[in-house]
């Protein structure tokens, strides 16, 4: 039952040979029947755009390079894989490729989130493909499945731990009892993080990735912009034990979800990246170091989660052999995918009416009294107390710390009760404020 | 950008309104608008067919009910959805429907790896597409990722807790301390189990779903024949409690792996059901209850997981729902997917060749110089000792537990030494031998 491979070659052309392109030029010719056999006519890899053309790449062809990547751009192969990343001049090129008839698998993020509107449309009008399962997640089958697997199905949220760097590092934190620069210190000697790690650890790579999978989640437009963005810099050695203490573990989370009305129709998304307490049981909690792992819930499918590694050369050179191989499929067929649909166009809802539970680490004086005015403070703006623990305090010199875990409330009633709680008296100090996540019957 | 709305309406039948019938059918109805917007075309309920049509099923409308299965599966629906289940008449009427020009979609485990090559055939003969993604692990999105998603990296090993059943029972063990026997009660009680248990504790029902992923995953013919079957009814709370002293637990694991020569070739494929003992740290060993999981492991994407619920209603009709609206999008656009290649034609190897590590529980006279003996016993047949742990025993008058984990060896290999150690008289009795899966660099 092979298909017949009768047809004409199916073209492949790379934009950037860094260290995905080299892997993936590397297995477009090494894998070359097989990849063939799966695409129903053989594939052949045309030209490479690297920025430097003599320096030797093992087991592909030099004369295939070139400094040219206008030319390859608008060479007309079959497809044309971006990898240069960063907006400009990834987005021309694109544009340009597609223009010329190209179909077009990219693991550019950035651009994606900043300007996939604009990339969908022009795909859209040029009548060729659009893959990008690379882009978030890494080698983990996530797009596909959330784009074609459950589109009979209600997503209503998606939790990702969908940053390597910064888990890596609240991985160390947690269980070798790092600090957070010493973490952040030995990620960048193994080179998971890099010399100015700031859009990982801003957690704003996290956002652009919750921007493509908020958009897929919920057919609606939803970019960079629209994500609420905290990193873990501010997150302390004494909040990671403080959480394990409680059975939580602290991850850097990416969450897109649904807001329903009280009939349950669709009124919103929020979505958001911060750091978050997780309990040690949720499947989320057990994903460890530099891995990924993206948590759906959705009506009818219920609890869902894909792991995996979210970055290096071999692990992106999969998701986006495997878009090749989608893009390739259908130009042997004369087809392209239904592409990006935001039928549904859902209004980006503020923070504010995020519902979460959350804890509040408060240093209060030690006397009688002191939990009841705390409690008036969460009462008057209606956040409801689910567990207080008072500890005996090391860190103060007459005090205690007050740890509370709330019942769900909206992101500004917690934050209005967190200011009134930095005007009582008995309120020494607010020590620290995270949001909990994926709790059983939340 | 919501796709234009002009086209014919799609029509669906269905096969079957048991519980995951009437939640399809449910679905379908109340689902209507968003369903429409993501195939591009309405989609149309036109008939069910049930055994007792004058049942009342909220939300359905009962003039499409009918006991005429064989009437709606000629009535050449866009797309015919067959959840009778069993071979026959199920074999029959899909075939039926293909040849009507309908695209199917199944969830019939049982069929597809008894006679799957016949179908795929008949389907691409008829030019409709055969999806079945519900048919293995429930709602959790696998299929398609395996067919698509990694099409362009090679898998080597894949590993599934795919039977809800026997990992509810397992856990209950594992968790509760309780018997083999009084587990299988309780899963009958909640449901989880059968009144007959024995597709699900002999393994049946997994080597089934083995095949299938089987195929998939190595493009080669594989039915449920090929699968190599121990179930858990062997499995005693002392096993558990030793595995669980190792840092283990056991699992009933449906494992398909590649067999490669030196020169990385592959020569065949070995496909078993059986209980494992899988570490405490690896992913699959925080499956717990009822869900099911599958672990991948393919060359460039290194290790993935898929996670969520296997059975019941809702999580079934999702997945079935996702094929409905890709093969209804296919007949919208007029093509049909590549659907099943088995290219590779790989053959089938028998269980001895296996190579895995084990784990040897003996009962052995507690003297000098037995411990000798045995590791001589090991190292004649070519097994390679990993740790040897000695327990006072309770259970013995006179005589010790001995545990050894063994390095990688062949399943025959093991066999062999496992009938040297019987007829050795410091050994009084083998207690239990079991394969450990999912060790760190295994």
């Amino acid at each position: 039952m092979a298909r017949p491979q009768s047809s004409a070659p199916i073209t492949v052309a790379l934009l950037g040979g860094g260290t995905v392109g080299a892997e993936v030029a590397r297995r477009l010719v090494s894998g070359g029947s097989d990849l063939s056999s799966r695409v129903g006519a053989p594939v052949v890899l045309t030209q490479i755009a690297v920025q430097d053309t003599a320096r030797s790449r093992p087991g592909i062809d030099p004369s295939i390079l070139t400094a040219d990547a206008q030319a390859v751009a608008t060479s007309g192969a079959d497809v044309v894989v971006e990898l240069i990343g960063g907006i400009e001049p990834a987005r021309q090129l694109i544009l340009e490729a597609m223009r010329a008839g190209s179909s077009v698998v990219t693991a550019n993020k950035a651009l994606l989130a900043a300007d996939g509107a604009v990339l969908y449309a022009e795909a859209a009008r040029c009548g060729v493909d659009l893959f990008f399962e690379a882009s978030v997640a890494g080698a983990i089958p996530l797009l596909r499945p959330l784009r074609e697997s459950l589109a009979g199905d209600h997503v209503t949220k998606v939790i990702g731990i969908v940053n390597g760097t910064t888990n890596y590092i609240l991985t160390q934190m947690d269980e070798q009892g790092a600090g957070y620069a010493s973490a952040l210190a030995e990620a960048q000697e193994l080179g998971y993080a890099e010399a100015d790690p700031t859009a990982d650890v801003e957690g704003l790579d996290a956002a652009a990735k919750a921007a493509i999978l908020a958009e897929l989640a919920f057919h609606s437009r939803v970019t960079d912009k629209d994500v609420f963005c905290e990193g873990i810099a501010q997150v302390t050695a004494a909040d990671i034990t403080a959480a394990r203490d409680m059975g939580f573990v602290i991850k850097l989370l990416a969450v897109a979800e649904l807001v329903r009305d009280e009939q349950q129709r669709a009124t919103g998304i929020i979505v958001r990246v911060h750091p978050a307490m997780v309990p040690r049981s949720h499947p989320l909690a057990s994903v460890r170091g530099s891995f990924n792992a993206v948590y759906v819930h959705a009506d009818a499918a219920g609890e869902l989660m894909f792991y995996g590694r979210g970055a290096g050369g071999a692990p992106t050179a999969s998701a986006v052999l495997g878009d090749i191989v989608a893009a390739a499929r259908n130009k042997v067929a004369g087809v392209r995918d239904v592409g990006e649909s935001t039928y549904a166009n859902l209004p980006i809802l503020d923070i504010g009416q995020s519902l979460t539970c959350y804890y509040v680490n408060l240093e209060v004086d030690d006397r009688p009294g002191v939990l009841a005015s705390i409690a008036k403070a969460f009462a008057e703006h209606g956040v409801s107390i689910q567990v207080v623990r008072q500890d005996g305090n090391a860190q103060a010199t007459s005090g205690a710390s007050l740890f509370v875990r709330t019942h769900q409330a909206t992101d500004s009633a917690l934050r209005a009760t967190v200011e009134s709680l930095r005007q009582l008296d008995t309120v020494k100090h607010v020590r620290g404020v995270m949001r909990v996540e994926g709790e059983v019957g939340e």
